[in-house]
């Protein structure tokens, strides 16, 4: 029987040494016994920064965020049992979301496995489909083959997590009794350099010239053209895809997370306000186009996607980088498996110089203007509404900082508030299942990596991962959160249960009535309640100051924020009314 | 495209009742939008108690413990998402512990599935082989055929949810919009007799009487016998096992859990501290059996499953009416798939009655008795140890009350201060899996049915499921809480890591510095810090008065704790060399 002392060392070394020669940085660990060898050598490695959180539903969306701020591959590291269980949600978000993470599970070895023992579950394939790949590993073995096997297997996780379109991979490491490796500078005393490590690339999807020139001949005859941007991959895209809109002269509708509002790019001919004005009826049908080119995700806006689906659109063309099948509201008639960036150069090399601003351009551009100017007058309003709120946040935020957004209303807030502008802020939200879990940890996952980092979240997101505050104190991380307090589920006031007050409030509304001025005494945080502008002021000035958690309440209530987007959406909704009042505006 | 408000309302109603109908009687449910149907139906049916609880994860976990003290499955539905990935754990601890759950999954219809839509994850078969059960549901569609269908479903559920061993079953339901129900007074306006109900009913496993003959003339030959009891779920048990072991004139090694040590059963033949005595080498070398007669999950006490490995029985027999594979340690040599009541009074009825009380016996019994007065010397302890907590907490336990456990030391102090006694005091604890998770969820869930309900935990049990408590608050639950703050991972002081302190404290020893009278506060619980038995006095007698929940306090040495536990070992160990001085003794 294997397992020795020596095995259980090198074994582990080997694996941690691979996983850094392969480009990870970093490892998030829960506390557990099964997991001690491996735990120990990641904490013994000199070049992978080590993150704690007792809660492994924190640890995994702790290190998406790790991943997400990075760009590279965070390795997860738990016990036997459950604690591996509760790696799922992050997982199905890496999955979904396209995050390279490398899921370590510690179990029992296999003449321990299903006789009734402690801390054991079927760990196998434990994630199912929501994995990109699943390695159940061999024992411990210091045999130089199998030195060579795991530092290979660690490789290839890294070659695979990071292939595009990126995902979770989990690998399970049954390990024996005695647990306790000879760990203490291991990593010195091993001559690591006689094992050779693996130069691993991965080439972009590039499309065949003849491809681009035959789409080129579609689009050039169409003048009523879109550009869709959401959440994306690629890189150098936005310069290229500005440069296509140009060629074109379609407007770019950009989401907020698709980076094209901010962080120092720059058009014209990207629209920001679509959400607010195209609620509008007379809009909605005289802005009808012809051909809309979409990248990366979906765009949260709702009333963008009923635009685009009511319309017949000849050509709806999407590009992914990664291959996905982005089409929620069934209207594509091109999918292109092709790297976003590459397809606009391409493309746009096929096209003529910039055309004659079109009217269909300049209707578009004043109506995203003049629907903007409307959504800014929150500026003069004097109760701190959730968008006013999320409007003032967004003013005050420092260049080069970060936002993290919960999802349900802050997304939602965010794509109404966030307008373009000159400031380089890194948005960051968890679109991959848009749960309202793990949101306080992924916003703390990459605060460790950029910093100065703001998260907003409404009350329900943060109650679910309150336990991810504990990683700010544990790990020593510096981050704000805005706790949009309406005590309960914002969103739901939205929907048509809300007009049935039956069971309304019990299974929907759900108050939690938390005052969370406790929850940042238990987790030492600093904290301020936001009631005005003021106390928003002196909130985010302490806030900056601080050199831990620092978290902002404001309460709102739910009934008055419906009541107030709505009548922001009226106003803009007149104002386009009056716009297109004139026979003559586009057509 | 079918899913009318009539075929939503209908579907669902049907499908409710007939899981009311089969024999549920509550539902957990956690509030999300996809799921609105459903909730709303579970909520409209005047036959079934329904939770909620905001945090997928603590809700699952509650939905546990309502099973555990009802002895009913229970039901748990969720919206689509990562939410549904939250149960995970739960339900691998569920398939573990043999709890019977409905789990109620909501999904996006079949074309809103994996092209890029929110809140859109791959559900199935979601829990893989920690499922008994996977069913797709069909979409709603109030065709009688239909209507048949779905009800019978829901019985199906129940029938295959319950069957030994029992299990978590898992249904994924389809909702499109628009999703709201006309659900307002339904189940009075339906004419739900005319679809009649299924009788459900199962039998337990009988072994031939020829099986048990042959089995009889084994045992009837072996004087130097062990019967070994864990948790079980066979009613009528312990007298049977009773009856049986003063045939064999064997004691009865009964684990805590094994409900042989409480509840107004008793025999004078239960050893209740060979944790304690079988850490001793003479008592180990002399207590040498022929031969283990075993019911149940496995014991808790490690000293015991040692003792048992390390002497080569010529029979250990293995009983279970769930036909598991309970052979942790490898050592059976029979295996009985076979009810464990019906058993043993089958195998009595081949044994003549109760043998002169044999010199094998009487060891057994001297030994417990005198490990155990030991073990009682905690009773003149000035200092408030883990152990003497423990011990001091159970003493007041008043009659008919139920007590949880957490999982690594509160379940090993309890098999350790947990004596025999004429108490009805019901105990639970999560041993699927032991888990660290879910244990205030699982503990609230089983007070919603059985009061006064107290759970005893670590801190980190009880940081990992904080978000348990606000079920408590929103349902209306009373439970008094003891959290046993030792400031970090207590276990793992045991273990050999605890000598090297480098990376210890960071990766084993986890100090969250928490001081939980903010989590009382947050969750508007009654708190009291106990630091000496007037204040432990105190705050129990303030929790009994006390409606909701109620949160003691004892902040405990990780390294003290260790030590005194050990001291107390080695009292016993010197009483049983005493004990084993003479030549005569044991042999």
């Amino acid at each position: 029987m294997s397992n020795s002392q020596r095995d259980l060392t090198l074994y582990n070394a080997h694996f941690v040494d691979g996983l850094v020669k392969a480009g990870v940085e970093s490892a998030v660990i829960s506390p557990g016994s099964r997991s001690t060898p491996m735990a120990l050598l990641l904490a013994e490695h000199p070049d992978i920064d080590v993150y704690v959180q007792i809660d492994e539903r924190s640890a995994a969306f702790f290190a998406i965020g790790l991943a997400k701020a990075s760009g590279k591959p965070a390795a997860l590291l738990c016990t036997s049992g459950t604690a591996a269980a509760n790696y799922l949600p992050a997982v199905a978000e890496a999955k979904n979301a396209r995050i390279p993470l490398i899921v370590i599970t510690s179990d029992r070895p296999h003449e321990l496995r299903e006789v009734g023992a402690p801390q054991s579950i079927d760990q196998n394939r434990l994630y199912g489909a929501h994995a990109k790949w699943f390695s159940e590993m061999a024992l411990p073995d210091a045999d130089d083959s199998m030195l060579q096997y795991v530092r290979k297997t660690a490789a290839k996780a890294v070659y695979i997590t990071k292939q595009s379109p990126a995902g979770p991979v989990h690998l399970n490491f049954p390990f024996r009794e005695p647990l306790l490796p000879d760990y203490d500078g291991v990593f010195e005393r091993l001559e690591m350099e006689r094992f050779s490590s693996i130069h691993l690339s991965e080439g972009t999807r590039v499309l065949p010239q003849s491809e681009i020139e035959a789409f080129a001949a579609i689009v050039k005859e169409k003048e009523k053209g879109l550009i869709v941007c959401g959440e994306h991959q690629s890189e150098g895209f936005g310069e290229a895809v500005i440069k296509l809109a140009e060629k074109l002269g379609y407007p770019i509708l950009a989401d907020p997370l698709s980076g094209l509002r901010s962080g120092g790019i720059h058009s014209d001919l990207v629209v920001d306000s679509y959400d607010a004005f195209l609620r509008n009826q007379n809009i909605k049908q005289a802005a009808a186009f012809d051909v809309v080119l979409r990248f990366g995700a979906m765009p949260v806006s709702k009333a963008l996607s009923q635009f685009i689906r009511n319309h017949s659109s000849n050509v709806h063309c999407v590009v992914d980088g990664g291959g996905g099948w982005r089409d929620p509201i069934g209207v594509a008639t091109h999918m292109f498996a092709a790297d976003e960036s590459t397809f606009c150069c391409a493309l746009s090399s096929f096209l003529n110089e910039r055309r004659e601003t079109s009217s269909w351009l300049k209707n578009w551009l004043q109506v995203n203007e003049t629907a903007k100017m409307k959504m800014k007058s929150v500026d003069d309003y004097e109760e701190l509404d959730e968008g006013k709120l999320f409007y003032e946040v967004l003013k005050r935020l420092p260049d080069r900082s970060a936002l993290f957004v919960g999802n349900s209303m802050p997304i939602r807030d965010l794509d109404s508030f966030f307008f373009t502008n000159n400031r380089h802020i890194r948005l960051f939200a968890n679109r991959g299942a848009n749960g309202i879990d793990g949101l306080v940890s992924s916003a703390l996952g990459a605060a460790a990596v950029t910093s100065p980092m703001y998260l907003v979240v409404g009350d329900l997101s943060f109650f679910h991962d309150l336990n991810g505050l504990l990683a700010a104190k544990q790990n020593g991380i510096k981050m704000t959160v805005v706790v949009i307090n309406n005590n309960g589920g914002g969103i739901f006031s939205y929907l048509p249960q809300a007009a049935e007050p039956k069971h309304f409030e019990r299974l929907f509304g759900t108050p939690a009535d938390l005052d969370f001025v406790h929850a940042a005494k238990l987790y030492g945080a600093g904290y301020q309640k936001v009631i005005d502008l003021a106390s928003l002021d002196q909130g985010m000035a302490e806030a900056e100051k601080t050199d831990g958690l620092f978290i902002l309440e404001v309460v709102t209530d739910r009934a008055k924020n419906v009541a107030a987007h709505r009548e922001l959406w009226e106003k803009v909704s007149q104002e386009m009314n009056k716009l297109t009042a004139g026979d003559d505006f586009w057509n």
